[in-house]
C-alpha cells in the first residue's frame, strides 16, 4: 500500500572506485580543479606549502611538502591515477626521474619541460618552425653587443626558468645593465627586442591522453605591470587571425605531444602573430570558461588527464569577460568587499582565500552577456569595487 | 629595471575574517553548498552523520554528529555566522531552543517549521488563504469515514513528519487499510483525495535575511515511483500560470519571513494551482540552476541567509532539463559509466559520492540550449547512460 518504492536497507551493487587525481601545488588553480572535481566524483589530492594554501582551504586532500622534493611527489602521486600541475615550478629532472620510475604524468616530461624551460621552448618552437620574437641567448656582455647591433636597445631580457607575472622579465636599456644583470646570474637569459604589440592573445588548447583535442576562442589579455589584469572572449580580432591563431595553438599541443590544457601565449604585431609563452596547466586566461564555456578549462583538464572524452569549449554568451583581483599597496582585503561586489549585476565573484600582498593575484570576476562593451563594464566596475579600500 | 611590481614580501594589510556557515547535514546539497561557498571565499563548516557524506568527501569541514542532538548542533554552530540547513530533519523544539540561545539560524525556527512539520503548513497556508488539495488531519477511522463520505476513496495519507522522496506517503483504498495504517502509527495523517494532477511544477524563491527576494523560473518536475526523475524549465504552462505560481510562491516566501531557498511545489489541476509542499533549503528542483542560471541556488541561499545581495536568478539559455540519477535495483554504480556518459555532448554531470543503493539519488545531470526537445534528449541519454547496468 505504500506509493512508493522503498529502497532496500542494502545491496551488494557494484562500486567503482572513483577516480583518483594528483596535482602538483595548492594555490587557486588547484583549489578551482578541485570544485570541477566535486562535480564529476573525482577525487584530488594536491602537494601544498601549507594547510593555508587555497586548495587546501576549499578542502582538497592534501599532503603539505615541497615540489622540489622528490619524495614528496613519489609519496602525492602513490595511489593515484596521474599526476600533474598546477604550476611550472617542479625541476624538469624530477619530472623526467618520475616517469622513469613508471608514474603515469600528465603532461608527460617532455611536454611539461617546454613551460618549465623557455630557453628550451623557444628552441624547440624555432626548430619546429614557429614564428616567434627574433631572440637569443645571452650569458655573456658580447651576447648582449651581437644581439643589439642587428635588433638595437633596449632588449627584454627573460630568466629561463621560473619566471612568471612580470617576475624573471627585465628591460635592458644599455650593456652596463646587461652586465649589472649578468653578474647576478649564472644561468644566462633569453634577450629580445621589444615587439611591436598590437594586442596579446591566448588560446587554450585541451588534449587528452588518447589524442583528443578542444579549442577554447581566443582570447584578448590585457595587463598591467607585467600581470594579466582583463582577458576577454572572443578577442576583437579578425576571424583570420583567429583561426590562425587556434591553428597554431593546436598543432603545437599536437607536436609537443601536451596532455591537459595547454595554453598558447601570442603577441599580435603589424607582422602577424608570434607565439611568446607556453603554460601547460590550467591557465589565469581561461578563468572565463567556469561561467563563460559550456565545459570549464579545469573540467576539461581532469578529463584530458584521465583520458575521458572531452566537453563542448563552446561560448554560452557572445561576450565574457574577467578581471583578475590583485592585491593593493594599501593591503586592503578584497574580502571586506564582498557585500558590495555582489551588488553588481551578473558579477560572478571568486576569491582564492588567499591573505592580501600588493600584486598578489587573490582572485577574480567573470561577466556573460551579449555585447562587449557592457559586460566589460560590469566587470571592470567588479574588479575596482573589490580592489577599493574600503576607508 | 625590473619590469615587474615586485610585491611587498609583507604587507600589514587589512584582514577581512571570511563569512563562516554551518549547515546541518552533509548530503549533496551541503555538497554542492560547498561548491558555491568555495568561489565566494565563504567557509562552510557542516553536520555529518559520517567521514562518508558527499560533502565530508568533497572536503567540507565538517565535525560527525547528530542533528537530533542539541549540543551537536550547538557546537556546529559555534564561531559561525548563521545556522542553515540541508535537510527538513532537524527537531522543532531544537530549532526553537537554539534561536532563543541567540544563534542565527536561517531560516528562522518559525519558519523552519512549515517545512518539517507538514500539518503545520496546511493549516498556515490554509489560514492564509492559499489553496490547497482539500484535506485533513486523521487520527481515527472515524476521521476517515467523514473525510471519504464527501471525497470518496482512495486517499493519499502522508505522515506530517519526515517523509521526503515518497517515504511517508501512503495510497488508502479502504477503512481497513486506514485502519491498518493507524494501528502503526501514534501520530496520524494529513489526509487528501487523488488530485486529479495534470502536471507537478515548482517555483524556487530565495528571501534574504534583508527581505529582497528573488524568484527563478517556473520548472516542471516529473515524478517515477514517487521521485522527482526530471526537472524541465521553463515548465510548459501558460504564462499567467507561471506567473501566478511565481507570485504565491514569493507571497509565501514574505507572509512566513522564510529565508534563504524556500521551494514551493504545485499540482496544476484543472481547477488552477494547489501548493502541495514546502521546502526550506536548497532544493532538488533547482539543480538546474547551477549551469542553467546566472546564479545557482546555492550561492543564492549562502547569500540570502548571509544577508549579501542577491545574484541574477535568469537562465543563460531558453531550455535546461536536469536528470536525477538513482540508484538501480541491480546496484550498478554510476561511476563506472563516466566516461561513456562524458561522450554525451553539452551533458553537466554530477556525482555525488555515494555508494549506490537501489533508490538513492547518487548524481544528477543537466543540459542547457535553445529548444527544449534536443535538450530533453540530451539529458534523458546522459541519465540513461549512467543508470545502465555496465554489463
Amino acid at each position: 500500500m505504500s506509493l512508493a518504492t522503498e529502497p532496500a536497507p542494502s545491496a551488494p551493487g557494484r562500486k567503482a572506485a572513483p577516480p583518483r587525481v594528483a596535482m602538483v601545488g595548492a594555490g587557486q588553480l588547484a583549489r578551482m580543479t578541485h570544485q570541477a572535481a566535486i562535480s564529476l566524483g573525482v577525487e584530488l589530492r594536491v602537494l601544498a606549502n601549507s594547510e593555508s594554501d587555497p586548495a587546501v582551504r576549499a578542502g582538497a586532500e592534501h599532503i603539505i611538502g615541497s615540489y622540489r622534493d622528490i619524495d614528496d611527489l613519489r609519496n602525492l602521486a602513490a595511489g593515484c591515477d596521474v599526476l600533474t600541475f598546477d604550476h611550472e615550478g617542479v625541476p624538469v629532472e624530477h619530472l623526467t626521474a618520475l616517469e622513469q620510475q613508471g608514474i603515469n604524468l600528465n603532461p608527460g616530461a617532455a611536454s611539461k619541460r617546454l613551460a618549465q624551460d623557455k630557453l628550451h621552448s623557444r628552441e624547440v618552437l624555432t626548430d619546429l618552425g614557429f614564428p616567434t620574437p627574433p631572440w637569443t641567448f645571452a650569458s655573456t656582455p658580447e651576447d648582449f653587443r651581437s644581439f643589439t647591433s642587428h635588433h638595437g636597445w633596449p632588449v627584454v631580457a627573460k630568466a629561463p626558468r621560473g619566471g612568471y607575472d612580470g617576475r624573471g622579465v627585465w628591460m635592458i636599456e644599455s650593456l652596463g645593465e646587461a652586465c649589472e644583470l649578468l653578474d647576478g646570474s649564472t644561468d644566462g637569459f633569453i634577450i629580445e627586442p621589444l615587439v611591436n604589440i598590437e594586442r596579446e592573445l591566448a588560446v587554450l588548447i585541451v588534449r587528452s591522453t588518447g589524442g583528443e583535442r578542444a579549442s577554447y576562442p581566443v582570447v584578448e589579455t590585457i595587463q598591467r605591470d607585467a600581470m594579466c589584469r582583463e582577458i576577454h572572449a572572443p578577442a576583437p580580432v579578425s576571424s583570420k587571425v583567429s583561426a590562425r591563431a587556434t591553428a597554431m595553438a593546436s598543432e603545437i599541443a599536437a607536436v609537443t605531444g601536451a596532455t591537459g590544457v595547454l595554453a598558447v601565449e601570442f603577441f599580435l604585431t603589424p607582422d602577424g602573430l608570434l607565439v611568446n609563452e607556453l603554460a601547460l596547466r590550467p591557465h589565469n586566461s581561461g578563468h572565463f570558461t567556469i561561467e563563460g564555456c559550456v565545459t570549464s578549462q579545469f573540467e576539461q583538464h581532469l578529463r584530458a588527464v584521465l583520458g575521458l572524452p572531452l566537453g563542448l569549449p563552446s561560448l554560452i554568451a557572445p561576450a565574457v569577460s574577467t578581471f583578475n583581483i590583485v592585491g593593493q599597496p594599501d593591503g586592503t582585503d578584497p574580502r571586506s568587499q564582498l557585500e558590495r561586489v555582489l551588488e553588481v549585476p551578473g558579477a560572478h565573484v571568486h576569491l582564492y582565500g588567499k591573505s592580501p600582498r600588493p600584486g598578489r593575484k587573490l582572485g577574480h570576476v567573470t561577466v556573460c552577456g551579449q555585447d562587449p562593451e557592457p559586460v566589460r563594464e560590469a566587470a571592470r566596475l567588479a574588479a575596482a569595487t573589490l580592489e577599493r579600500s574600503r576607508s
